[in-house]
């Protein structure tokens, strides 16, 4: 038979994704993601002076509420962490802070304590505001594409890394190279190698903002050849990617086959 | 005996797509489409004043006689609808209605309510001298890439959804992250975080118009961090459309084997 | 017995690539390559009027010597035609036709046309100037690389057509509707939809030359996303051309093996 | 017995990767790289002109501290050159010759050439400050990421090589005709072929600096084509290198395979 549950695993209920997802879960979801679109607006657009002006009540609010909201759907996940499925939080104490120290729930905390240390008199920071927005990570909690995407890139980390050393070397060769070249030509522009490397990463990159642009014919003629190398960085970068892509792709199927397999060899 | 068709019968075969082709069907196909591109020409080049003023008749008359054979080629379209291969538009009233509101049977109205709109007097509205460039999209009705180009983009709704939520991500971050950085120097460039996430998407994109650059240390090693992970961005692009062109390109070949092989297992 | 090779034969022996290769068309062939290059320097350079007033003889002179080297080395090829290995060239005029009217000969005769027209009295044509340009197309006469990559291109024909037509509808739209949203705030750029095309053409391929940039709102916010649209249509391209590679290489493989097996079962 | 260790052998195993790993040889390869990245960021921000007044004495005291460990460090190198495990060293003077002329130890010597010349007199000259950023190089020493880039880059060469020269002729041809259509509305700007070329090369690799753009009609449609073909390049680009990385991938998992199968078949 089955005993009643108690409170605090109804809330458990709420929050536990290994559960089966109820209506009072999905509810307390679906406004916790409304409120955090919301607060994200809030801080973007009350950094447009009219409108912090004109709105800045409507701003102050909706910091409070969410704030609110959050803190206390944070101390109720914290609380109820005993109830959940997995047995690695059953201990009153050590599970709760094992729970706490989740990669998940650090963001839940960290989009709760700007608010709290602004209470705290450290209000006019800037960096502090900003935190706030680290909030919308909360909102990736559930997806599985971005586990895919995730492991695309961990499983080519050390590529990625080495086209990532590579571009490096490059930017200070490209930008020494090209402050030789201009530097007599454009004293202000290309005034010293960093500058240059600014350049040489706007267009490696093929950004190409248009503020630093060599004039003399060998910086013109060695400039063309870094777009060309970067446009060749570019396609690297596509290569790797998409192969990685097909392999994870691929091992999935065959997990997936040799699983059916097995499946059908039992029966 | 086949009976002598009807009117209506014959009016259907030059629309009726599930019939063969005949002369009368490719005849108007032709002269519509020809109709399409010089109506939007006109549209396009009805913008430019000195063109406007000197050919104001030329383009009145484009637009008279276009809208009257759309509309002529719609009302034909939809009573002709009972008479089409497919049993879905048999019952006369139902029938018609069903077939008017067919994606394609749509874009075929939009195409002519501007010109119906600016008779009853909303003739000013600019609005609604756009929306007549939505006849192009009557040229996409019969092409088989397109429905491949769809397919890839449908099957892979899910990661580009995830690719454009993580750049929406990056995008609001990077921007608030360079409005902190940049806005003592330049209070006017970076005047608030939407403006800054401007940069960010022009960055990202490695489109790089260079109206707003960042100018000191910190912000120009931020830019650069923001450009890189732009080309990244675009590479994961790039490899999960490949991987999907793929997938859907094996799909094809392997249905059509099996079909292949089911066809000689039943001689 | 082999009779002694006539004049024409031996001369034909220079050109003809279904022989093989012997010194006097190397030796010949290198010429030519050397003087095309130098040739089309010397039009690129001439270009820059502080070198035109200073080199004028030389370039001159640079002319005049390779249009008698290419006129001599076409009416060679011509007139040798009959004894070409190709049974197709073997009648004295039909087969000359036939030879002169074949792609690279078409070429051959386009880089010494703009030389005779020169001579007729049209010597200052801009455009045929240009035309001397196109003897470089001379220098991918042999190439193989050429031939795959034709090949792919050939192959993708009907795919990269329907993603340049869907570009073109894009371009007009986009342009259309940025003229919609800009032209009040800047009536000066984004004068007309023709303009605003330019406009979405330069942020649709990621240019971004930055002589036309939103600066309303709603101008910001459709412009970043015809940006992003752009950078999806980037990653359909690459992917599109990557798999087509795939299987052009597939193909060649697959021939390739079945020749090989073909070759050790009639052994 | 293995007798006792000489000094040379001693030394020689630190810097003898062919032997196992040791203390010694680590402490000493991680030191080195250090000096690299603080050398080479010494040499990049002497350029900064506020810097270089302020931190003289201290660039120059990281130069020739730098310059000492990396001159000893060759020059150990050279002397227990003929103890490694590789026999082709072996011989005490052409040995050492040979190990010197290895394109590493090359780098090594051109990483400490130029504070020898420098004290030989030729203090000031430019080039020499920027050959020591050639040190970077030395860190790229055992990287097998790199290996494997530059496999794909050198498998790829010939393709590469005919998309590069497709590219030098279509920006000649590009450029030539812009020359052609818009030098008469913008001579300042568009004042020669070279010039224009490299209008072309910006637009072609998509990089966009803005500092030309066509205003004539006419140039901008033959813009916006070179702009898409320059977004096809990039697409090809990616194409052809993905291929290569793949193929280079299916090689090595086949190498690894039939390793595997020998082993067992020879158990």
């Amino acid at each position: 038979m089955r005993s009643m549950p108690t409170l605090r695993q109804r809330v458990n209920a709420w929050f536990d994704h290994d559960l089966p997802s109820n209506w009072g879960g999905r509810l307390i979801g679906g406004f916790v993601a409304l409120l955090i679109v919301v607060n994200v607006s809030s801080v973007v657009l009350e950094s447009v002076e009219s409108l912090r002006e004109r709105h800045f009540a409507t701003f102050w609010w909706i910091e409070q509420i969410s704030t609110a909201v959050f803190t206390v759907e944070y101390l109720l996940r914290v609380w109820s962490a005993p109830d959940r499925i997995s047995a690695r939080f059953r201990a009153p104490v050590w599970g709760r802070l094992r729970y706490a120290s989740q990669p998940f729930s650090l963001v839940d905390l960290v989009a709760i304590l700007p608010a709290i240390l602004g209470m705290l008199g450290a209000d006019d920071l800037r960096v502090l505001r900003l935190l706030r927005l680290l909030r919308m990570l909360k909102l990736t909690r559930h997806s599985t594409a971005f586990a895919l995407l995730w492991d695309v890139f961990r499983e080519e980390a050390q590529s990625i890394g080495a086209v990532l050393f590579m571009l490096l070397i490059t930017l200070i060769m490209s930008g020494s190279i090209m402050y030789m070249l201009e530097s007599d030509a454009q004293p202000e522009v290309f005034s010293s190698i960093p500058a240059a490397i600014w350049w040489a990463l706007v267009t490696l990159t093929t950004v190409g903002y248009g503020d630093m642009v060599p004039i003399t014919p060998l910086g013109k003629i060695f400039g063309g050849f870094v777009a060309v190398v970067g446009v060749c960085t570019l396609a690297l970068f596509s290569g790797l990617l998409t192969v990685s892509f097909m392999d994870q792709l691929r091992l999935r199927r065959e997990q997936y086959r040799s699983l059916l397999r097995a499946g059908v060899a039992g029966r």
